[in-house]
């Protein structure tokens, strides 16, 4: 007997009937012979109804009481689908993340989860219950109602998985899988049938959206066996494993886009030690998260230092770059609020040669034009016009094969 | 320096505006010097709607996990009313019972308060908080949510008032207080300044929808003083007390009536000893809640026993009724599904005849029938026609005169 932690996101929950659907694959789980820990979170819009009603009392409102009208979401989805699986014959138990003993640190909105009791959990699981937790919840040690921030089921899902030593921690969400890129863009993208934590990570921070990075972080630091795939459909999903167990590495696992990068180049910077640590603790200051950073030594004993930005910071990081160049004497600064950043993840290329060379001259045959490169040990990023974004995405699956199924090479 | 335990229901607290006018009673109750804890219940129509969730899975839920989901709408109110308080720069913390350690028997959906810690709420009392208590709510000595059931919010208040020993104890609500009678049958009906427990406890039952008799019980056991003033008026409202303070009774303090009772008259009972016992324990069994039981001895060596009950409970009734006629040979039901009940209420009835005289005569003034009478030792209550009821109510108003401040009559 196994014992299996899956979680479902707000669209596989929005309404009653969805709920079926959910209970009949935590059916299938049991029927199979497996112990079940359902992990869900609030229904549908439900957080952002409760996040309406909170804005109409005041835009700054204390974090300790959005967690306490917040947390009452994922608590009556858990109970609904309680009493879901009872009306299926079903022995069901909804446990809240305090009831459990989900144990945070105090930081309301941003809880990171420190410890978690399994004992209760462990009691009903072995009385025969299918127990239902609520996601993104937890209890400091002083009694405060937390949630766990953006991702937060997700971590809640695999934190239980890692506490009990689940056989497996499945995440069910609206598409049935990681692929190998955006097939609104690529209509032949490929489901990929297993992708290393290292790649998900990549892909996430990238902007791939099926996984927070949070929680698979958390899953390959303990090791938990993850799998992503659809509450709606019956495909198999994909696996996200500590490494390939064929002993050989796929060259290139997926292409990642993102469209909403905004560019600010400082020009003219005096090529003195201390001056990029200037500029950026001055930009952390602000608040600003910076994604790529690329700094060229000119002739001329200046260099030029180049960054990224999203669109909520580009105003900000702009303000910065400007007070940076009157005070330190650059020569100015150069911005494009039209750029965006496409990669390639894969272990391979940890050793494989010749993969950036591919990626360029895909590129170069569309005539797409690089501004930025900054690479990683599994990945190579550039930064282009946000107009070339799609065919660049499309030159460089088709010039990597990834629509077909790897050609493994051995190591 | 007082304590005030303040209790507003879902009317008052049904949207954001609505609270801003809570915040405003709270806040004056501060400025008077005094600490405050608030409860309040779910917003307006929340717990209707949870129920209507539950209702789309199964009509028969699981009583602890419907606890789990209506736990939720007190959750957010007392969150929402913090947040206003807040942005109106006062210092306000919001507790679930879970939190403040209200701990309750296991009985779900009618979970009745076993214990109150108060040491969490008194350390934010003390810091300068105002704290709002969820109300309806508490927790099992196994870690479950638990409601209380009906009038649940102003048990949590009664219940907190006594553990913390406070000063008053006020329930705001949407009329300014409690009336001789109702003023839409007797536009002249007068509020009363005060009442005490025992007369309050009548009224409850008898009808008048202000208190619900488990808090205004608990007041009285705790001798808690208790106010119920509006939350839309700054009129004064109506004092609850153990006895009235001037070492003179009032005499009649108001008339009750209910327009909804069903009678029903079992005919010919043989004249035996345990057949009343038979019949209500039968009829105990079928859930039925019995109002009033009149029974008289026929000279055949018969009696009649006569009972009322509540609409929803007459099919039911009947049914036991007819079993019973067959089983024990009693001579035939008859049922009558249009009769009122009213009743006047007054601690000074035990030390005043005549009373009974008095109301029976307004009520032959009126050409009114008399069904069934059934007196306790400060109430005397009437069975009559539905149709009566209203013509009854002002008779006995006017009779008693009500409508003017009572003559005090020594003892």
């Amino acid at each position: 007997m196994g014992l299996i932690v899956q979680k479902f996101g707000g669209s596989s929950v929005a309404d009653v009937d969805k709920m079926k659907l959910v209970a009949g694959r935590v059916i299938a789980e049991c029927d199979r012979g497996n112990q079940v820990v359902v992990v869900v979170s609030a229904m549908g819009k439900t957080t952002d109804n409760l996040l309406s009603l909170i804005a109409q009392v005041t835009d700054r409102p204390n974090p300790r009481e959005v967690d306490m009208v917040l947390a009452t979401g994922e608590q009556i989805s858990i109970a609904i689908l309680a009493l879901v699986l009872q009306t299926m014959g079903r022995k069901a138990i909804s446990m809240t993340g305090p009831q459990v003993g989900i144990i945070t640190d105090p930081f309301h909105r941003k809880a990171r989860i420190r410890d978690i009791n399994t004992a209760r959990l462990r009691e009903k699981l072995d009385e025969g219950h299918i127990v239902i937790v609520a996601g993104f919840q937890g209890l400091t040690q002083s009694g405060q109602i937390t949630t766990l921030g953006r991702g937060g089921s997700d971590t809640t899902d695999v934190a239980l998985a890692a506490a009990l030593h689940a056989d497996r921690c499945d995440i069910y969400t609206d598409v049935d899988g990681v692929y190998t890129t955006d097939p609104r863009i690529v209509p032949d993208a490929r489901k990929l049938a297993t992708i290393t934590f290292d790649e998900m990570l990549e892909l996430a921070s990238l902007g791939a959206k099926v996984l927070h990075n949070r929680s698979v972080e958390l899953a390959r630091n303990h090791n938990v066996p993850l799998q992503v795939l659809s509450t709606f459909s019956q495909n198999p999903g994909t696996l996200v494993v500590k490494e390939y167990t064929n002993m050989e590495d796929i060259v290139v696992s997926g292409v990642a886009y993102n469209r909403d990068e905004y560019k600010i180049t400082i020009l003219g910077v005096p090529d003195q030690p201390g001056m990029a640590a200037k500029l950026f603790s001055k930009i952390g200051e602000a608040n600003v998260n910076i994604d790529i950073i690329v700094q060229n030594i000119s002739h001329r004993g200046l260099s030029d230092i180049s960054f990224t930005v999203g669109k909520e910071d580009f105003q900000n990081a702009r303000d910065v770059a400007e007070q940076f160049v009157k005070e330190y004497g650059a020569e100015g600064i150069r911005t494009d609020d039209a750029v965006g950043k496409v990669s390639i993840v894969g272990v391979g290329m940890r050793s494989h040669g010749g993969i950036a060379a591919t990626m360029f001259g895909a590129l170069a045959k569309e005539n797409i034009n690089i501004q930025m490169i900054s690479t990683s040990e599994i990945k190579i990023s550039v930064v282009i016009a946000r107009a070339d974004v799609d065919r660049a995405v499309q030159a460089i699956h088709r010039e990597f094969e990834l629509q077909s199924e790897p050609k493994l090479t051995a190591r």
